[in-house]
């Protein structure tokens, strides 16, 4: 396939027509398919049903602390859970805090003590004016959305492929006391599938904020979802935060969400004494205590780190062959022509595509239109919007196999297509 | 007995020697008793057990709307525990949201919501100075917590045997527009076990609040928590609200804490579109979804509303003979002293005496020293201030018969030494 800018006006037309006759054929087949979203498959949720039946038969929840799991109370969570969470997270077990069944929920959480309650003692941020948060893209929609809803002004730094763009966030972090956080996807980064290396984190954890309240928020998401049997190596960030005197800067969060049930897991969070203390607070005034009965149920299923890693492998079978899929057919189709460029994750949830520049809206409506859903065209930017209308993020791991092929034909078919339409623009 | 009041100093003295000889005896059994929480006990924890094994062998999570249970979404919860909770708050389906393992949770996330976006087009709350908030006294200390964690002026508002001081709460709320919220606990309220009278109901649900985002907190925690074959009648606050043409005034709250697990329960909260319009903004900020697995699991332990009533009328048997032998020892021990005053509650979790003036703080402290833990003087009070000193909330659930005998000896004997040290005083 020869490179798509290479050809003629008329050759481009022929090509249009072309392609506009396949795109018809797979419009006529009526599919309904689904890429938006990073939701485990069926299979995957299936590899935990065992832990549903764990408590089975059992009489006593009571932990050797006495404390009976089912009743109120614990409201850090169950001791041993906290261990297993703090060893992933590579921390003290007494600054990690087990809480429902969300990470997303700990974050905003976190966010939201600090607008009313302040971090370590600085004033509440609802009143330290316009606040700014440092936003990597693209990354991950739901983080930009949180600090959307504190109506914080949203600051664009590029990822490389080592990560964020450290001597951008150093100058920024260093230089203006309104940049109050930035939000991380360190390892297998939502949606490119990048590990930050250890430079990076390095730099990351030697920051020196201007502002004593502003914190990473680590969101270590993917850190046993690996895609190959060479996993990524990211550097512990608390070791690293440790080394550099720097043990308030960061805020970790993890979750079993894509280990055990997307919708039934348990979040954490973990953090130095200082940076959780009004988090704590909060908690104390908002909960009794959280679902211990699932915790234990994660513990009992899941063991320890080793235990987790052996589950992960599972899941790793079912996901690979999803992100070959894939991958072929961004190679075979899009190569040529060179519509696209994407990554090649060695782990974690996603494919990030970028097609040509401002013909992202339109290959997200055209697969729309013909029954393929992906995330909306600039979901992976804060606002949704991607200055360059490039970037879309493909997810994987829901579809059956057979889906994805089906969806993949009309992506690459929409990419080409939309590429033809705006060089036939110019 | 005599009445303590009717006795002569010489007589106080030689029964202070008497009540010190029995308190010493007492203090030398080293007891560790706890009748200090609201908490279920094994036994009716026990009740719930086979809850754990309903998922067994089930392959299949998958709802008729096509959601797997176990994957992320349906972030209002599944539609026919929905359907319970609306049964159970005589809601329309339409207004309920299920969310969470905590009540709780969901009053501050509703204050929180109003705080930082405001409710049904007004300013947000942080925005509007100074706020006030009702708080029907004694009442729940949790309740309290929350409106003092946002700073709010907390107005006492005492409560009768039909319910708060209806005249007072009508003269403040139409003439304050500060005022924003009050605090009930409609039926077997905490602690005093009252439940609001039909008249009480229809004058709540009748307000005309100078402020228009002011909102009844309507948390009938212990809608079906019966402590006799002859329930009180609450009369149904979303109807009388309809009545009054009021239908965005109150927003009502519940959970299966007390009716399967404590720890581990379900939560929800009904409220017109308006009144909860910014609530589910906030939440789908914050989560994808809540844990629908346990949503599962009640809907099939639990069944419907009747379901629900048979399995609380188990609770009432193990519930019931804890709260007699309280009641008992009351009236054995501190009636003819005339040193006490207390509730005879038909349901929820506590018992509520009224010791002399000033004295309760120092009758906890007594029973504290002989290894009796109490909820703390005061606590049944915004900020923990009872200003008479004179409110002590007792609850039966947690202990086994036998230590609630032994504590409930120790309470005794607590209260009248310190009468007695009272009246000697003057």
């Amino acid at each position: 396939m020869s490179h798509y800018t290479s050809l003629s006006k008329s050759e481009l037309k022929d090509l249009k027509d072309s392609l506009q006759a396949s795109y018809q054929e797979q419009k006529a087949l009526g599919l309904t398919l689904n890429m938006a979203r990073g939701k485990p498959c069926k299979e995957q949720l299936d590899l935990s049903m065992d832990m549903l039946n764990l408590l089975n038969g059992t009489s006593d929840l009571t932990l050797n602390t006495g404390d009976d799991c089912r009743n109120y109370g614990i409201l850090e969570g169950i001791p041993e859970v906290r261990k297993l969470f703090a060893d992933l997270m590579d921390a003290d077990p007494a600054d990690v805090i087990v809480s429902g069944n969300s990470s997303l929920t700990l974050m905003f959480d976190m966010i939201a003590s600090a607008m009313s309650d302040g971090i370590d003692g600085c004033k509440p941020w609802i009143h330290q004016g316009k606040l700014k948060f440092l936003c990597p893209v693209p990354g991950y929609d739901r983080h930009f959305s949180i600090t959307e809803y504190y109506d914080m002004e949203m600051i664009h730094v590029p990822m490389t492929s080592t990560g964020p763009d450290m001597d951008l966030v150093e100058r920024l972090v260093s230089s203006d006391p309104q940049i109050k956080g930035i939000w991380c996807v360190p390892k297998y980064s939502n949606p490119q599938g990048i590990t930050y290396s250890d430079e990076t984190v390095r730099r990351m954890a030697a920051l020196k904020p201007a502002a004593p309240d502003f914190r990473v928020f680590w969101d270590n998401a993917y850190c046993v979802h690996e895609l190959t049997t060479e996993p990524d190596h990211l550097l512990s960030i608390f070791a690293a935060c440790k080394e550099a005197g720097n043990e308030d800067l960061v805020v970790q969060f993890t979750s079993t969400s894509k280990i055990t049930f997307a919708g039934a897991g348990v979040a954490a969070v973990a953090g130095s004494e200082k940076t959780l203390k009004n988090f704590r607070r909060r908690l104390s005034f908002k909960t009794i205590g959280p679902d211990k009965i699932n915790q234990l149920r994660h513990l009992w299923f899941l063991k320890d780190v080793d235990g987790i890693k052996q589950h992960m492998e599972k899941h790793r079978k079912i996901m690979a062959p999803r992100f070959e899929v894939v991958l072929r057919y961004l190679e075979q189709e899009l190569k040529g022509p060179g519509v696209a460029s994407w990554t090649n994750p060695k782990g974690g949830y996603f494919v990030s595509v970028d097609v040509m520049e401002g013909c992202a809206k339109r290959v997200v409506a055209l697969c729309k239109e013909a029954g393929v859903t992906l995330t909306g065209a600039g979901a992976t930017y804060p606002k949704g919007e991607d200055p360059k209308d490039s970037n879309i993020r493909i997810a994987p791991s829901f579809p059956p196999i057979e889906e994805l092929e089906a969806a993949m034909k009309v992506f690459c078919i929409s990419a080409k297509l939309a590429a033809v339409e705006k060089l036939l623009e110019v």
